[in-house]
């Protein structure tokens, strides 16, 4: 941890939204969460960075690339580097760390080197295509890539203090600010690929600078109007706009005005950072309507189009969204920036609104969708986290568009933001992760104690230190998945019901330094069912246990996962197997499945087959394709 | 019918072997396969020589297409106008039709005008790359195309009479004789898409010649050989032999000489052709070896690679076969012509082996993956029969590689073919369809008119008219399906246990003029399983009466079909429907559903779906795509 105050706690202490803690007051030392963190650390940054090296993405910004050089640099390659930057920046703050210091510091010399005299900064369209600077918001990702560099600079500061790569990055926002809007000479243009909005209201709230939340607002305003920008720059570029790949503007969610988009379409990782804009906005500026707008897709989304993993985002085609309830398993997108995207998004609606549903899905996504990202050792990631496999599925070490590993490298290590949130009169935890925090709850300082081996058991004790007895309202989120809870304040019992709002226990009084809070959630295995209308899942059952979804494969299972019949009354046992994998709960239950050997060489038969009896194994479904390859299946069949 | 005696009848008449009754000596008459039959005369023919017209297909036969001019003819159009030919002369036998044998003498002269002078005839590489001629056997259907003409000419001698295009091809099979071989100077060449084959074993038969028989026997057994012919001939061409699209010679099934294969690979309708053709051989030269691969590859296409509708071929990328068990539903590629195949093969199998494990695959096919090639107009055809579809996959009226419509134009005026067969001492009867039969059984001259109202109902009636008592042996198959059967000769019951022979009940007694079968085949509902190594089918059951399998589709099941559960004990009805689609049996039975409407937003939940009973309406597989669009499925969930 470092003492860097963020500038937001000073900037913006009077609202009455829940702030995050951020997770540079949070110290992680739990079980399941650190070992990952520490990995990312020592090994997929260090990985992250040699690839960043190695494939050219750095020495991009030399601007030394010349037609018939190998290694052009790519429209969007400034993301990947801004994603690390960002991670190593929050990993810094976590383990100072000289050479990766040094390292962070070369990049930004390097990076800061490219920037433009007007302040634009995008190797690709400086020295490829400079002609076409602007040209393409639809396509091209410039302001896609400069987002993720503000958000970068706004993390650097945060968490180091300087001010290098911020003060580039509000040249280059000033100069985004002049260059688009609705004034004389401006292009009413906005990103086809959102993110630039998220990192303006950041940006904003780390220099209290107006103009850049106005800006944000206006990329958020102008999307999806009419007449319809990326026609109009289309047929400047002499494109016919109809020409468009992916033929429908649901692709970028700029169909039709934000307020007036009441289901979630396209592609999902856009959709994600324009909904995360759009509550940013709400939070910032007081806006009804943009609050209206995400409380209806929020609920389009997890009524109809959500795997049970917490991924989204269907089809390969458009990356994205398809119909209601088409959620094929073997399939399935749900790319893992998607699943960080909707944490993103969840952990925003949290600021505005203390209810459980947000913090469920946050937490849901951020243990299964989100971390089968990633490898166990660190350095394997999928970009697609399908829900059934054959065996030709693995995680690959990086990608030629590698949004996904370096979206999991600045995750982890800025995991703390997303556990603990306050305003002046609360403190809530929303997540139970076993952590030390430094919070204010209003003016006065306190640290918070969580100790726990979640997700493995449902106990928790929390305990505060502060100087002096302060009154205010801690809140305690009942997860979703718990169908039976217990809480008692210095042994005390809570009547539950009594103090549930929203999902959350709220404990208001006056709490003493030394006071001792006890969580005690059952976490039985339970059989999750999907809507009928999931015609993939139908006679199917998926196993939960806890935030947990588990999954079957071959490795522990032999014979086809598609012969296994889980008995609707089958028993079903959970037990933790401190060698599997880094320690994880196993699930073991008594099984069906169909009798080969009596077929006689039939391949059909007027005769059912015969069921025998068959010890299933399942295991946590983030820690599939970390063995020998082969089968995966999260639906099961069910009888 | 017409008096034109086949030559195979008067050269043959020695041999042992069951001769399959020409379907110029059979008159069908029945309820299901005769509006079927005049369909194809009065709608698919005619439609299909508009498209032969109007695509530029027999206009290529002109050879004054020029570079530049559009409508460059494809290398194996001729395969189409061979079929449609092959079809049309047919249809001349069964009905004559002077407008109709106007079109095939017209075509006839303009393919023989075609025909180059040492007898060479394909209009691709005859003007546009002449250069190519046999130089890419491998990929370019010179024989296949020469194989379906030399078809054409044996049909239309044999049921017209006239030699035009007989001599014709004659002149062209005396040509490849010549080109092809181990001889000095010959090329050891064979065809990429098999179908000479078969046709030089026709040709054979009908004129006598046996050099036709021993170029066909030379193709057999030279494929597969090492060095690789296709290998050899790519490298003469500059062609690196590894560029090979389908990357393995398993594709045309030439990966090993042709008696070492043990198991159905590759192209499907190649597998079929080529499997016909070693059995032509095997029975033609008495070739043990032949037949011995025969049953290998039979019971290996039998027990793991089949459809449950008779379709074979897995997938689209090869058109053909993938590995065991591979038979995915919705996917399932099962072209109609690979069904065709299927049917040709078997009634091959049927000649040497008076087995009804043959009749029964060639029946299920004929019933089943066969006839649902062509819409109830026949004017739209399927290329793929899938068994399961979202409601995407219809019939289209023509393809640019219509091989599908031209075999099934061609397959229906000579179903005749299929339904007997005998020889001196024998009359089988494989198929029950109502129909006439003028047989000879030695030199003995018999009626058989067959009365049944199959396959909706299982009861037979055979008469037998001739001029004087005749001994020999009536083979009556009893179908696999059935599980219940009875016969009676002149009112009296037969021992079927007693007699039963490879699957057929074998009557050998003096028979009398006016003597009269009956035989009555239990025809109940069946519920058929999969073999649990069938992945995609496990918890699903079919539905089969007599030879049909049955299918749900939406247009009679309103909700997702996926959603609908067939309990094990539930009753199931079958009844006659005369007003649908030209009349049928449909099944219904009382199916369960799972409720959607209690669900209240949730996606997901642990609470089992609340099933509720619903009325299950299917109907015969081969109808399916008829009325309006939506789902389809042959294998319904089972609980």
């Amino acid at each position: 941890m470092t003492s860097n105050l963020l500038a937001s706690q000073v900037t913006f202490a009077q609202e009455s939204y829940l702030r995050p803690v951020p997770f540079t007051q949070v110290n992680i030392d739990d079980v399941f969460w650190k070992p990952r963190i520490d990995k990312n650390r020592l090994h997929t940054l260090p990985h992250s960075y040699h690839l960043l090296q190695t494939t050219g993405r750095l020495a991009a910004f030399r601007l030394d690339w010349e037609p018939g050089k190998g290694g052009e640099p790519h429209i969007f390659w400034d993301s990947d580097v801004a994603k690390w930057l960002e991670a190593a920046s929050y990993s810094l703050a976590n383990v100072p760390d000289t050479e990766l210091e040094a390292q962070v510091d070369e990049a930004i010399a390097l990076i800061t080197s490219a920037q433009q005299p007007d302040g634009y900064l995008n190797p690709h369209f400086t020295i490829v295509e400079p002609e076409m600077r602007w040209k393409n918001l639809r396509d091209n990702h410039e302001l896609y890539g400069a987002g993720h560099m503000i958000e970068a600079a706004v993390a650097h500061f945060q968490t180091t203090g300087k001010r290098t790569l911020l003060d580039a990055m509000c040249r280059y926002a000033d100069h985004i600010a002049a260059t688009f809007g609705t004034g004389p000479g401006q292009l009413r243009g906005y990103d086809g690929h959102q993110e630039i909005e998220l990192a303006l209201v950041k940006l904003y709230e780390v220099t209290g600078e107006k103009r850049y939340l106005q800006v944000a607002a206006y990329f958020v305003n102008e999307r999806g109007r009419s007449p319809h920008y990326f026609d109009e720059e289309a047929v400047r570029r002499g494109d016919n706009p109809r020409d468009f790949q992916h033929q429908t503007y649901e692709y970028n969610q700029s169909h039709v005005p934000v307020r007036e988009q009441k289901e979630v379409v396209g592609h999902a990782v856009r959709a994600m950072y324009l909904y995360s804009a759009m509550i940013d906005l709400a939070r910032e500026t007081g806006d009804g309507t943009l609050l209206e707008a995400c409380h209806t897709l929020w609920d389009h989304l997890c009524r109809t189009r959500m795997y049970v993993t917490g991924g989204i985002g269907t089809s390969r085609h458009n990356e994205g969204f398809t119909a209601d309830y088409d959620l094929p398993n073997e399939t399935a997108y749900a790319e893992t920036c998607a699943a960080i995207g909707l944490v993103m998004w969840s952990q925003r609606m949290l600021r505005l609104d203390c209810d459980s549903r947000y913090a469920d899905v946050m937490e849901h996504a951020l243990y299964n969708g989100v971390i089968s990202g990633v490898s166990q050792d660190g350095t394997l990631f999928f970009y697609e986290n399908p829900l059934a496999s054959t065996g030709q599925h693995h995680r690959q070490p990086w990608y030629d568009v590698s949004c996904c590993p370096t979206n999991i490298v600045r995750l982890l290590p800025s995991l703390g933001q997303y556990i603990y949130a306050t305003n002046k009169e609360t403190l809530a935890v929303h997540l139970y992760i076993q952590s030390e925090a430094r919070v204010y709850v209003g003016e006065q300082e306190l640290t918070l104690r969580q100790q726990t081996n979640y997700p493995w058991e449902g106990a928790i004790a929390l305990r505060l230190q502060m100087n002096a007895p302060t009154a205010f309202r801690l809140k305690l989120r009942i997860p979703g998945w718990s169908r039976q809870s217990t809480i008692k304040v210095n042994g005390e019992d809570i009547d539950l019901n009594a103090c549930l709002e929203q999902g959350y226990a709220t404990i208001g009084r006056v709490w003493n330094d030394g006071d001792e809070i006890q969580l005690d959630f059952a976490m039985p295995v339970e059989r999750v069912y999907a809507h009928p209308a999931i015609s993939f899942d139908v006679g199917r059952v998926a196993l939960q246990r806890g935030p947990l979804i588990y999954c079957l494969e071959s490795a522990d299972n032999p014979g086809a996962l598609e012969n296994m019949f889980l008995p609707m009354d089958a028993e079903i046992e959970a037990s933790y197997d401190p060698q599997f994998l880094g320690g994880a709960v196993i699930i073991q239950g008594k099984a069906l499945r169909y009798e080969e050997d009596d077929w006689a060489g039939q391949l059909y038969r007027t005769t059912p087959p015969h069921p025998v009896s068959h010890t299933m194994r399942a295991i946590p479904y983030y820690l599939w394709d970390n063995r020998e390859p082969g089968e995966l299946r999260v639906w099961l069949k069910s009888c």
